[in-house]
């Protein structure tokens, strides 16, 4: 439990956002039945240098072992454990939208401990409605129920305007991370985890992409 | 027009990843009537640090002036033509569930050019099923849809089961860029830009985040 802290002083930043596809790609090694993969060989599979891996993953710790490769069960584990998936979080939805209702249905996130117990929206035609066996609650409930139900994420998929209001909100009743699709970046206090998805941000990158015919 | 790729060449991945930040911050200060802005003022605004900002930004030569700071609508409109939204762009959606229809009906791409043409998806149920005014085609009219259509990027929202059959059907019929929301890795032919987003990857990031109190 205290490994993935232990090193994390000395994970930068880039190494992190390459950890979960490291682990995409283990766990699926892991389905198919390998055991054991060198960095050359997971170097083919991931399209990057066999030196970025062993670099990569040598942070850790002796995961590989010389002539052997990499343990893929064990790697996988650990990496998990470091990415925190070890443990499950508990999630509330606040915004019942398509994207909303897209990320509470889709099962992956509850197949890695993310389990979402409680949908929020303001727009009282969607008070009752049932997505996943959870009931579309009004906003008015959502303090309490943070509180009542130890929810440590809030996914919010609301619009821009309303977005910072419900940040403060949650930000007074003990939810330690946001998972934000809000076309903003919010201002919450230090403890509080910001991971920002913008994905209109995302299209401009491939359009930037498209008219420099991928030169960058 | 060819502004944006005269200084491709110079920009760096990380650049280009700021650049849509910038342009969303412009866009606001635009909005609001703001018509210059000092790199300090912007620097507060975005918590970036000013030296970033300009070193950022005189990449693309002399937007900034001593004593004067950055005109704010020629820099959004600049950044705009360097990011290639100065252009519109059609888009195809494969894949009509939950996520997909969230993306047609998200009216902010929209706004930035990039035009939803035509949806797809292999489950007959859909077919005919109308989403801002387009009806759901079977898989089997993609190729002939695309050409006919001069769609250049195309939004994929399908399971990672079926994603790598549908990039190949898509890199042979024209497409230039294909928007990845399949939790995989997409081999294409080099002349295809990929943009990926992998929803489970950023969900793990907030992970580590929590686990480690953002130590990093």
């Amino acid at each position: 439990m205290e490994y993935g802290r232990e090193f994390a002083r000395d994970i930068s930043q880039a190494v992190v956002g390459r950890l979960p596809r490291y682990f995409r790609y283990l766990g699926e090694l892991k389905d198919e039945g390998v055991t054991r993969i060198s960095s050359r060989e997971l170097s083919n599979l991931m399209h990057v240098t066999a030196s970025q891996i062993r670099q990569d993953l040598n942070q850790f710790g002796g995961f590989g072992q010389q002539g052997y490769g990499y343990n893929v069960e064990y790697l996988y584990s650990e990496i998990g454990k470091i990415l925190g998936i070890d443990e499950t979080h508990q999630l509330i939805l606040v915004g019942a939208g398509n994207l909303g209702q897209a990320l509470v249905n889709y099962m992956n996130f509850q197949r890695r401990g993310f389990l979402f117990r409680g949908i929020f929206d303001k727009n009282p035609a969607l008070y009752g409605k049932k997505i996943r066996d959870m009931e579309v609650q009004p906003m008015e409930n959502l303090e309490q129920f943070v509180r009542e139900n130890n929810i440590d994420i809030a996914v919010l998929t609301i619009p821009k305007a309303s977005a910072e209001s419900v940040a403060d909100i949650l930000s007074g009743c003990g939810i330690r991370g946001i998972w934000n699709f809000a076309h903003c970046d919010l201002n919450v206090p230090p403890h509080i985890q910001v991971e920002n998805v913008h994905l209109s941000e995302s299209l401009m990158k491939l359009s930037f992409r498209l008219k420099n015919d991928g030169s960058v």
